[in-house]
């Protein structure tokens, strides 16, 4: 392969991202210069954050500036390296972008990382990856259930949600789930050993809070929110005294062309004495080992089920980052660029 | 005195309270029960937090009910008693309500003072009361600001807010003030020792924004928040990575006769892993000692500054209530009720 297919963010979205937004370039294979290396993607993780990457708003990170390729988590191989302890032919995971060749230094986020303890390389993006990770320090160190307590999770088909009702399950915990539509709702049941599951869809926050209600009859001690806006506001109503809520994703917002009002009841934060913190997993990176370890642990044991939706193409960019927000998919979402 | 005055709930309030929502009715002075006592109330302290019970919304406590009196805390003497550990002559601060006698057990909040250890019984009511406590605990405990970062206090000139910054200051911290009017501002800094005073009024969200921004250059660490609304939006924007809300109250919206939509922007939480937590001065009952006893070591050492603003007879209740909504007292408010 001789040149590197990008996908450029041409303009800012405004709502859903639609065609003209991204741009797929043929560039020239970069050269690294001293103390770079060229890594070959081969799987890229798609993920909701990085829509919010793409607004000119404040947040963690930068936005991703005009006419640069979408920053992603990859997975590939170093093909030239000038940067100490990256060699030709090593395996890495790291912060790059949607394009099959990515420039990166030794002090950025890459890692090397062994495909021959995985089943499949692409974990590396899921289950022991951000998604793991997400799951394992927002519940454990973030949220802090205790056994016995209830835990809700927005976003429950999700990823991350999906791992989150099992980590919860396994440490004691009634896990309860949101997710959109009777077939997710199912498999929360099924499949994630979810304790009930709520269905979003044709409910406003009345009529949510009512379902939250029922399915959590000692109230929520643990709200992890995937979701924000309806889920939120209704999980705050459900609050019991010293309640935490684990502000992981606003999903529901991220393609709002405008900003999306906040919810009325912030008021239960002083009723109920709760406690709300948002966190990104990066947060935790002198940790990362720890909480791989963990999942790997888990994984290995056969105590958690984890999904990844592979779709193919780099060419299929905008189709599959869409599933996102449409939730046509199942599983974490990671795109293999040939 | 052979009647009781009470000030009774009437109808619950449609926005800013109003006259016609309140009866004041003359009953016969009550008798105790056993394990009751009857105690003739001297001054009911005035706050915000009473507006909430008068609505019929889920809270930390019950709303008042209709026809019953508007609960407060109080400062009195126990006229008559059948309760363990209270004799007839004891002064004691408890929830009572806005009514010259009070029936109380020993098992509520009501608690012996000894009004010769205080330069005025008020102050059972203001600093070492609910006002110095929710500064103290709410600050150091829920916020927990390091010597050298910015606090950020809305209701800056509030009975809450003047103290938090007082304390903040006293803890080696940079402490903002927002406040409403220059009066106010003037203040804030020179009474109180702000390093620097904001006036919220005729600012909309990225004007209140902008005016934080140049207050605290180095960003906002601590947030404490007593208003909601615009302030909190405004602060959001302004957090520093792991800053701290403490929601200690909403007043800009008390009065709302309709719910009022939260912040616009609280993807800010996860933008810089804030913790926003919201408490009531309960949480921290079985250490009210330690905290009444660090705060009587500061004015015993003369190291801050408080006032009280005490309006006198119980038919003047309302438009006294209604100072803590329009901002034209300075100090804590307390009704003397002869």
């Amino acid at each position: 392969m001789s040149i590197n297919r990008r996908v450029l963010l041409r303009r800012r979205p405004h709502g859903l991202p639609v065609a003209a937004d991204f741009e797929l370039a043929a560039e020239p294979v970069p050269i690294p210069a001293d103390g770079e290396m060229v890594i070959r993607n081969e799987y890229c993780s798609l993920d909701p954050a990085i829509r919010g990457w793409m607004d000119d708003v404040p947040s963690y990170m930068p936005p991703i500036p005009l006419g640069a390729p979408i920053r992603a988590s990859t997975y590939g191989r170093v093909v030239s390296s000038r940067a100490a302890g990256f060699a030709e032919g090593d395996h890495v995971v790291g912060l790059n972008a949607i394009e099959d060749f990515s420039v990166s230094s030794a002090a950025g986020f890459t890692t090397r990382v062994d495909p021959a303890a995985v089943s499949s390389p692409t974990q590396f993006l899921s289950i022991f990856g951000a998604v793991g990770l997400t799951a394992y320090f927002g519940l454990f160190d973030v949220a802090q259930p205790k056994p016995g307590e209830t835990v809700l999770v927005s976003g429950g088909a999700g990823a991350v949600g999906s791992l989150v009702g099992q980590l919860a399950r396994l440490h004691g915990c009634r896990a309860v789930g949101i997710a959109g539509g009777p077939a997710k709702c199912r498999r929360l049941l099924e499949e994630y050993g979810f304790d009930a599951a709520i269905d979003y869809r044709g409910r406003d926050f009345p009529a949510l809070s009512a379902a939250i209600a029922e399915a959590c009859p000692g109230g929520v001690d643990v709200f992890f929110d995937n979701v924000g806006g309806v889920a939120l506001e209704a999980a705050l109503a459900q609050m019991n005294n010293f309640g935490r809520i684990a502000v992981c994703g606003m999903i529901s917002q991220y393609n709002a062309a405008a900003p999306v009002p906040g919810p009325s009841n912030l008021w239960q934060l002083i009723a109920r004495s709760v406690t709300m913190r948002g966190f990104v997993v990066r947060d935790f990176l002198p940790r990362f080992g720890e909480g791989a370890g963990a999942m790997m642990g888990l994984v290995s044991e056969g105590k958690v089920v984890f999904h990844e939706h592979i779709d193919q193409g780099i060419e299929n960019f905008l189709p599959s980052f869409t599933r996102l927000f449409e939730g046509t998919h199942n599983g974490k979402l990671i795109l293999k660029l040939n």
